[in-house]
């Protein structure tokens, strides 16, 4: 098992200034694997996540990661909690909870999640003035000017939103239902005139059932007392910051529970069901 | 840009014998992204992938990753090379190219590669005295032994080997043909007698067609003057160690060319044509 300190050794070879490969003798690596590992990933630029969508889906509610494992992973991102309880928002490095009676709170960190998804946010652009009638109408003006089509986004959207329609769910308990039949009976919200942060991801469609491939979006208002996952929305001039992530990093639980989890009885149709359930917000 | 230094600077505090999270304030991280970043990959012994299967399948042949980067992600893997000129093999943290006439050399590091997989390999465990009739005859007994089934495997088997089926493909020129027709053309060899190791990846199911779901497997001599991909073999008594991967690392080319793919294009059965046609050893 990887300890820290070799690591803390050879990085501090590097002070010097080096790059970890390039003293090495032609066609080798350095002896710490360490070194070579941590600066890739330091180059990448992740998103990170924990668990996948489709593990989630298909029943793998319980245990999960320490939640604060997913905020050594990243600084911004969503999620879910221990036995689905509420939708999670990870906004600048800190965690919270949208839970199904609609209030929202700090996540107690001695908890875990079954599935989440992270990122350091750096910001690499952003559009100005946003103007949505609809999460519809947002999601494709991002396909027609985000840079890249199979690079996942960060996406950050903050303004005052003229609509919101909301949604979490409460905690399970075993023996769970699929997801795809716990959203039939989630709990929806309607806000008017609410300023915060909608965020999320948008994935490409090569992840497959891996995680959400589109758009997947959270939202938690600046007071932090109107947070969850977000159906739709519409929105007069709001500021949206992307960050492009160059891989995408897969933490696999340990876990029996997801070493039994058949991948492909899950289709991408029932990603789409349990994440997409949108309605009109203007209702 | 993530650099160097600051990675130093946090990781040389955890010589103390912290771990970087620990004397975080509740619910939230420490400024440096780096220190997170860089504990979580340290801590994954992730399976790092250079592309996806799917990309390769569908003809982005060209260019790709630095080969030094690929080293940096690992000291034991398989991947391909620049317009597929040949198999590769990287053992004990040397990167060795098998070409299509049969020949076998040090890899130009200078050179990219489109698609690639690889770890740092920390064995987990072994079986030893294994004998397998076809490489379907091993696949299906590891099937049996190794522990988890929704988690990727290093996987190294050494001995001499009674036989083995391998085969290369030759550097394609532009307009590049679909992967599937290639390796109608591939050359095959078989032999006899020959002392080395069969390394390679299991992939779990829920990779789809990110990587080869199931075997993949590669070969290279202890005189390193054979290698491939390894089409069928027979053991009588090879020493199998495997490395259990607790992470999937995937580098995303920042190219058009895979900016430009189609994933829907590439369906399961495509990979399973381009890895696994494979014939019997003994003919």
């Amino acid at each position: 098992m990887h300890k820290y300190f070799p690591l803390v050794i050879v990085m501090g070879m590097c002070a010097a200034g080096c790059s970890p490969a390039e003293d090495s003798p032609q066609n080798t690596v350095t002896n710490s694997s360490l070194v070579a590992t941590s600066a890739t990933a330091a180059r990448s630029d992740a998103l990170v996540q924990y668990s996948l969508i489709a593990a989630l889906a298909a029943g793998d509610y319980a245990d999960g990661f320490p939640l604060r494992e997913v905020l050594d992973g990243g600084d911004f991102g969503i999620g879910t909690f221990d036995r689905l309880a509420g939708e999670m928002i990870v906004l600048d490095g800190r965690m919270y909870q949208a839970l199904a009676d609609g209030t929202v709170r700090q996540a107690d960190l001695d908890s875990r999640t079954p599935f989440a998804a992270v990122t350091f946010f750096n910001e690499d652009g952003r559009f100005e003035k946003v103007v949505a009638t609809t999460l519809e109408d947002l999601d494709q003006q991002l396909d027609r000017t985000l840079p890249r089509r199979n690079s996942p986004y960060a996406l950050r959207l903050e303004g005052t939103f003229r609509a919101l329609t909301l949604r979490s769910v409460p905690a399970q308990s075993p023996p769970f239902q699929p997801l795809v039949k716990i959203v039939q009976d989630q709990s929806t919200w309607r806000k008017q005139n609410v300023r915060g942060v909608m965020l999320g991801f948008r994935c490409p469609a090569w992840v497959g059932t891996l995680n959400v491939a589109g758009y997947h979006w959270h939202f938690l208002s600046d007071d932090h007392q109107t947070g969850g996952h977000v159906l739709d929305c519409e929105i007069d001039s709001g500021l949206l910051t992307y960050d492009e992530c160059s891989a995408l990093l897969i933490e696999i639980p340990q876990t029996k529970q997801f070493d039994n989890f058949d991948a492909d009885a899950i289709k991408k149709q029932d990603i789409n069901t349990i994440e997409r359930q949108r309605q009109p917000a203007g209702e």
